[in-house]
C-alpha cells in the first residue's frame, strides 16, 4: 500500500550525519548540537538538517569555504536593478552605449554583482552575525554580463574574540566568480559573528592587516571598457576627469524614502536570507533591519546627479554602515572628490570618492557622517571619461 | 467631422450579443442578466461586453473550458520569482547547475508554472468563488524553460449543490500546456462557487473520485533530468535521498513577513485577477486576502533550509489552505517525511514530505495544523539525488 | 603616498563651468546660480555639478533638447509590466498570439514605451513642475520589443507665463526613437513650470495649435500587425469592432488598491527621477504623489474586462489627470466608446475610447469626472479585430 494517509511524528532523536565522502569538506557548514531561534527545546523531536549556520567556534583561520548557489544572471536581474533603485548611468542601462564603450552589450550593475557574491557568503558567514563591521579591498575585476554565472567562496584570513565572551570577530576575504572561473569581485569583510556557548574563549587572534585604500596604481582595468569615443550627451552631463577637483563637493539633491517591500524585494534578489531584513518577529520594536548594501546601491544611483559619468566602480577602499536603516527612511546622498588618478583604460580616469548617504535635509555636504540620521560612509574609485 | 467632442451617453439597454461564429464555443461565459459587484442597478445604462465570470448555474459536467491569455514566460519571470520568493534551489537559479543535471538551461520554478496556469483558470472558473477548497493529483509531468508560452484547459469532473441554496462546489481538472501542445502540469481543483440567483437549485450532483495522493509509481519523470553527476556543494546541504527517514521533522527555520505590494505583485504576475487579492474595498475589515498559491511557493522556498536537494516537486498529492493569510503575517515552514519511492530519474528518488506552513514559533513541526496560526497543510513529492 | 586619509572640505567656491565643446550645445541644462531644494545658503562650499533641472526662464521656443540614459528594454521590463499592472491582452503576452498578429515576438506594451520616453523627459523639462496639465496628438507608430534602445528629443513648441509672475506653461513635443533611428511614439505635453526668480517677466507668449482629437485618417499604423487571422478564444472576448456602438459604456468592475512600493517601482522602472513620487519629506503631508502615468496604466490593464481586444492603443487624443493619486487609492475604470473608424491595419478597425479612471464605488459610467474621487480622463484610439 503506498498511498497511506501521513505518518505519525515518531518522538526520538533522529540525528543523521551530515554526509561526508570520505574526504574533509571546508564548505560543509559544522553541525551544531542545537538549533537556534527557537522558543523551546524541542530539539529531540527534530532532525538536525535545516542549517543554523556557523558561530564563531566554527571559523578557523584558512579556512576556504565553498558558497552554495550558484546563480545565472540575466536580463530580468537587470530590469529589477532598475525597478529597485534610482539608476542611470548609461553604461548599464544601454546596449548601444556600452558598445560605444567597448563592451558587447550592457552589463550587470557593479554593486549587484557585489550584492549576489555577498548574498552567497550570508547562510556561510553572517547568518549569525551581530553586525557587519566594514569592507574594504573591494575591486571590481571584470564585467558580468546577462547569462553569466556567478558563484563565491571565501577565506578565513582572520579571528579576533571579544572580551565579553559573547562574539568575536571574523574577517573573510571573499571572491566571486564567473562560470569561466574568473574573479568578477572579490572584497574583504568583517563581522562580529556571535558564539555558539557564550563564556568559552579560545584564546586565537590574529588580526589581518588591510590596506586602507586601493591604490591608485593598483585598480583593476576591467577588459574591454574603452572611453576614446564616450558619448557625453547620451550620459546626461558633461562634466569629464579634469573637471573634478579633490576637495570639491556635491549635494547629490534627491532622495528616496524606502518601503519594506522593496528592500525585501532586493535582498531576496541577491538570495541574501539573513533573517533580520524578512522577519518583524526578530526584533523587539518589529522594524526589519534594511540590508547595507541596499542603502550602498541607493547612493550609488542617487550619485547619478553630479556624477553621471562616473559610469562604473573600480574599487572600494572602505565601507560603514553608520547607522542601521529602516523602513521609511528618505535616503539621500552627497559626494566628495577625494584624488584624481590615472587609468590604463583608453580615454578614462580614475575619481576617488567619498559618498555619504544620510536621511538628513541639508544643503551641505554632511561631513559628521556620525550623527544619528548618517546611514552610510563609502570611500571608492570610479572610472569617468577624460 | 471626425474630431467631435465626446459623445453624451445615451440612456438605453445597449445588449449586444456575445460573437457566436455559428458553433458552441465552450469556452465562452455565459453572458449573465446583471452585472456583480456594483451598488445601484444601473445595468440599463451599460453595454454587457464585461465579463462577470462564471456562476454555479453555468457550469455542467463535462464542459471543457479553453482559458485566454497565452503566456510566454521569460528570464524577466524567473529574475521576479527570485525577488519575491526566497528561492534558493540550485537547479532553478543556475544554468551550470541544470546542464549538470542534464537540462539545457535553468527552467522555470515548478509552483511558478503552477501559478501561471492557475491564474488562466481563475475568470473562468472561480472568480466568483467564495473559497478554494483543495488540490490534488497534481503532476508536474515537464519542466518549462524561458521562452515557452502557456496555456491552460479546464474540465468540469463534478458538481455538488450545497443545501443552503446560495452556492456549490465544483470539481475541475486543470490542464497546463506549452506551445508544442505537451501538458507541463495538471491538477485537480474544487472550489466553492456562488449561484448567480439563490434559492433555484438544480438537483445535479456528480462527486469525482480523486485519489487521496499520487502513487509513487505513477510519478511523473520529467524528461531529461539526471542526478547522476549531481553536486552537492554547490546544491548546499550534503543530505541525499537515503538520508530522509519517514517520520522525521524539519524545522526550515526562517520566516519572512509578507507586505501587500509584494503579494498583489506577484500575483498579477501569474495574471490571476481574482479581486479580493487586489482590492482592499471588498472586504469589511479593508484587508486583501493573500493568493494561496503565494503561501505555497513561500513554503516551499524556506523548505530550502533542510531540503536543499529536493530540487523539484513531481506532484502534489493534496493541498489544503488552512486559514486565510494576510499582509502583516511572518509565514514560516516546517516539514516531515512521510515516504521514500524510487524514481527512473537517473540517479534520483523521490521523497513525500509534509509541510506546513504557519505563523506560529515553534521549534516543533506543529502538527496541529489546525490551529488559528496554521496557513497551509502540503502534502508531495519532491525529487532528491540518491 | 596614495593612500591618504579623506581630504578635508576646501571651504571655498568650486564653480566649474559645464563642458562646451565650442559649440552651442542646447542639450545641455544652463547653469543655474543656486541650487535648489536646500535649505541653507550653502552653496558656496559646493560645485555646480548636480543638475537642477530648468526652471520655466531656460525654456525658448524652437530649443531642441536630446534626452540623456539611453534605455535598452528587455524581457525583464515586459515581466515587471505584468508585475505591476493587471496586464493580460494576449499581443503583450504571448509570442505565440504575437506570430498569429504578424509580429515576430510579443512587444513592449504601448504605455511602457510611453512611460520610457516620458521619464527621460523629466530631467529636463518637468524636474520642477508645478504640475503635468496634459497630452495631446500622442501617436504609437510601431511595435518596440526586447532588445531595442529607446531615446528620447523634446522640442520646445510653446510658452506662457502666468501673470502670477511665479511660473508658467511650456509646451514641448517629445519624440521616442528606437536604435535604428525610428520614431515609435511622439507627443505633445504642457507643464507648469516654476521660474527660477519669482517676479520677472519675459514678456514671450507663444500658445502652439493642438488638435483636440487625431483623426481617423491620420492614425497609425504600426508595420507589421495584421488581424486577419486573429484568435478570440486566446484573447478571452468574442466582441469584435463591429459589436462595440458609439454611446455604449462599459464598467470594466476590478478595481485595484495602489501600494507605495508599487507605483515607486513602476516609476522607477520608467528612469523617471521627479523627486514627488519618491520622496515622503516633499510634501507637508508625508504622501508621495503617484506619477500620472502610473494610472494610466493601471486604467488600461483593467480596461481588459470588456475591451480584451482593444490590443493595442494607436493615439491618444487627450488625456488629464483630473486629481492626484496616492497609495491606498482603489483604482477603478470605465470605458465609453466614441467613435469608430476604419483602419488599414488588414483585419482590424479603430476605436476611439474615454476610459475614466476613479475611486467611486460606481456602477454607471461616472460621466462627472470632475469629481473628487476622479483621477483621470483619457480619450484614446485602440486596434481591435473586425
Amino acid at each position: 500500500m503506498i498511498c497511506k494517509s501521513p505518518i505519525r511524528p515518531s518522538i526520538a532523536l533522529v540525528e543523521i550525519a551530515w554526509r561526508q565522502n570520505g574526504e574533509p569538506v571546508p564548505a560543509l557548514p559544522i553541525q551544531p548540537d542545537r538549533q537556534v531561534y527557537t522558543e523551546q527545546d524541542d530539539s529531540l523531536m527534530r532532525s538536525a538538517k535545516s542549517n543554523p549556520g556557523r558561530f564563531f567556534e566554527d571559523f578557523s583561520v584558512g579556512m576556504v569555504i565553498e558558497h552554495p548557489t550558484p546563480r545565472t544572471v540575466t536580463n530580468g536581474d537587470r530590469a529589477l536593478c532598475n525597478a529597485l533603485f534610482p539608476f542611470r548611468h548609461a553604461l548599464f542601462s544601454s546596449d548601444e552605449f556600452a558598445r560605444r564603450c567597448g563592451l558587447p552589450q550592457a552589463p550587470i550593475e557593479d554593486f549587484a554583482v557585489f550584492h549576489f557574491v555577498f548574498g552567497k557568503s550570508v547562510p556561510d558567514i553572517s547568518v549569525n552575525a551581530v553586525a557587519n563591521l566594514g569592507y574594504a579591498e573591494m575591486k571590481f575585476r571584470r564585467m558580468t554580463f546577462a547569462g553569466d554565472t556567478l558563484t563565491a567562496q571565501s577565506e578565513v584570513i582572520g579571528i579576533k574574540e571579544n572580551s565579553n565572551g559573547k562574539s568575536g570577530i571574523v574577517w573573510v576575504r571573499t571572491k566571486g566568480s564567473n562560470q569561466h572561473g574568473q574573479t568578477v569581485v572579490d572584497f574583504v569583510r568583517w563581522v562580529m559573528v556571535r558564539k555558539r556557548r557564550p563564556g568559552k574563549t579560545s584564546g586565537v587572534t590574529l588580526v589581518p592587516e588591510i590596506n586602507p585604500c586601493v591604490e591608485a596604481d593598483a585598480l583593476p582595468e576591467p577588459p574591454g571598457l574603452d572611453f576614446s569615443d564616450y558619448d557625453f550627451t547620451s550620459a546626461g552631463e558633461p562634466h569629464s576627469w579634469s573637471d573634478y577637483l579633490p576637495g570639491e563637493t556635491i549635494n547629490h539633491e534627491h532622495g528616496t524614502t524606502v518601503e519594506e517591500a522593496e528592500h525585501m524585494i532586493a535582498t531576496r534578489l541577491w538570495q541574501n536570507p539573513a533573517r533580520v531584513h524578512f522577519d518583524s518577529t526578530l526584533r523587539e520594536d518589529g522594524r526589519r533591519l534594511i540590508y547595507g548594501g541596499h542603502v550602498i546601491s541607493i547612493a550609488r544611483a542617487l550619485s547619478f546627479n553630479g556624477l553621471a559619468n562616473a559610469q562604473t566602480v573600480l574599487a572600494v577602499n572602505s565601507g560603514k554602515h553608520v547607522n542601521p536603516c529602516f523602513a521609511g527612511t528618505t535616503v539621500r546622498a552627497w559626494s566628495k572628490v577625494l584624488e584624481r588618478a590615472k587609468s590604463s583604460v583608453p580615454g578614462a580616469g580614475a575619481l576617488r570618492i567619498r559618498t555619504v548617504a544620510s536621511s538628513a535635509r541639508t544643503g551641505a555636504f554632511p561631513d559628521e557622517s556620525e550623527s544619528d540620521a548618517a546611514l552610510l560612509d563609502l570611500d571608492y574609485w570610479v572610472l569617468i571619461p577624460r
